[in-house]
């Protein structure tokens, strides 16, 4: 049945593309190949499970450099694992091709692998099918209970970072659209960001007990840290210049700037309350993870019956409604 | 952002129809909304964890009642967990939707949370987006590591048998596509088994350190059963005429018995393996159930490199070359 050049069946495209290439880790006991796949949980740990689903010309273009698109689909999963604090076990790929595509499937397990390589997250099971290009992904992790960082946990008072910098995915999405002009080199850079996000699993692991509260910036700061306030019952106060730029976004427009890092979704840098107490632990963190976190506001008591960020501009005030509007605009699949 | 008329957001959707209606049970500590779900392993057990896809055009109809297909979604991994002898302990759903159509969504959400309670196996997260429709739903469970049931596990000698009937849902497909005349009271049993299989959870639980090997059939006996050799490194004897048939495809031409109940895939029947000491064990499980469970043949010492089905005719004697070839036509969705 296997042949290079005529029809392939669905079970050796799995054999050939995926079997091979992938990390193993000591929790898994049965890996590709049987009815499921077995992991064995680290004794007291509780299981961690996120599933992203990226649907061509919807969450990426269609033509996508498709070892960027292998990176990217399995780094927005561990993205979620990180913002839980949890440590990468394995992760199911169910794919669907409109064509066995060698060359195409050969960069994509590339990237795939590349990703789970780097963290030790075996490839431990999945479908293909035929079928518009979908790529849908389940993540499992470990997380000791105690170190599982919710999205409900925010406390009044406290500090609220960023890691890394936000924005840049946004202005990537920009000059591809032709809205904004960038520089060969800018281009680059902002393009690295958008279609190779760095899962910040090990600051999630790192601020497991440390950290009340958090999340992986996913949709934008704004839209993503109303969902924890919301679970957490609070308000939040954001200082609009105190967020973390890039290099290349700080050459735009201040507006656009604002705008961008406000509310640019697919940066996937972790957005995290933590006690003021713990500011000493968590610049310890940045340092020795050489990752800069910044912190861009607190959280404050709920003002109404629906939490609320209360954005503070320049002059040290709330900025007005319809300014605050302009930044809110998030990404959302169904609203657009 | 809510609103019945208007544009829906993927937030409210989610919040709409899957986060309400679903079980929970004892092991899951964090369920719908953060960046994860968590699940507290039962002590001493192992994970379990299977992904399917299933794409509009391919896996069912366009038009397909999507109560039905709630239902059939969910089942199909149910099985899988079945096959590997795991209780049910969560899953997730990633859905890609055309449009936000509510009274499809609350149809299709009825059918999966029926299945869903009836395994008291809550929805634990996932992710809803615009896209051709595509449903990818990953279940989660749970098995003592000396009760997981793998494919490898076959020994020489061992009986090889098959729960409930075969052929149906191939039976339906022949109906629906008018190669075969049906009653319409034929046509409504054999939807059923086509539209709603029930996975065999109970069945699998209880063959957990009675089985040498299991699967269940999703893409037709024979085809399925070759991986299941394959990984064993064994041979099989099949005994054509003891494959269990419904009384509907009883009355069918004898080639067409089967071939659909030798090959036709959709069923998600368990086929499993056992020594012929647990006769007595499987008949009891089967009466405890009310479920029949046929012997179909043995497993037999790997002849050649490969792994091969021996079938058996009326006759006594193996099958030739080419009727073989017809039966195992099985299922593979690029090799069509």
């Amino acid at each position: 049945m296997h042949s290079d050049s005529g029809p392939m069946g669905e079970f050796d495209l799995i054999e050939r593309f995926f079997k091979t290439g992938s990390a193993s880790n000591s929790t898994l006991s049965l890996g590709i190949g049987d009815d499921c796949a077995l992991i064995k949980p680290l004794p007291g740990e509780e299981i961690a499970i996120t599933s992203d689903m990226l649907v061509e010309g919807r969450h990426f273009f269609v033509g996508t450099d498709s070892e960027q698109l292998g990176r990217k689909a399995l780094a927005v999963n561990l993205s979620d694992l990180a913002a839980m604090g949890a440590k990468p076990l394995g992760f199911t790929l169910a794919i669907a091709l409109p064509a066995v595509d060698t060359q195409w499937l050969e960069s994509f397990s590339k990237g795939l692998f590349a990703v789970a390589n780097l963290f030790s997250c075996p490839l431990i099971g999945g479908d293909t099918t035929a079928g518009p290009l979908t790529i849908s992904i389940t993540a499992i992790g470990s997380v000791h209970p105690e170190k599982a960082i919710r999205r409900s946990g925010a406390k009044i008072e406290d500090d609220i970072w960023v890691s890394g910098t936000i924005g840049d995915a946004r202005l990537c999405l920009a000059a591809l659209r032709h809205e904004i002009k960038l520089s060969e080199d800018e281009l680059k850079t902002v393009e690295r960001r958008m279609h190779q996000p760095i899962p910040r699993v090990e600051l999630g692991l790192k601020l497991g007990g440390i950290a009340n509260a958090a999340l992986d910036i996913s949709d934008g700061l704004l839209g993503d840290l109303k969902h924890l306030l919301k679970q957490s019952k609070v308000d939040a106060e954001i200082f609009l210049d105190n967020l973390p730029k890039s290099a290349t976004l700080q050459k735009q427009d201040p507006a656009i700037q604002n705008q961008f890092a406000a509310s640019g979704g697919d940066d996937y840098e972790l957005c995290f309350t933590a006690p003021v107490k713990q500011r000493d632990v968590i610049q310890e963190i940045s340092k020795a993870l050489k990752l800069p976190l910044t912190r861009i506001g607190c959280i404050t008591a709920k003002q109404n019956e629906q939490s609320a960020i209360h954005i503070i501009g320049t002059d040290g005030n709330v900025i007005g409604d319809a300014d605050a509007a302009a930044l809110l605009k998030s990404f959302d699949h169904f609203a657009q």
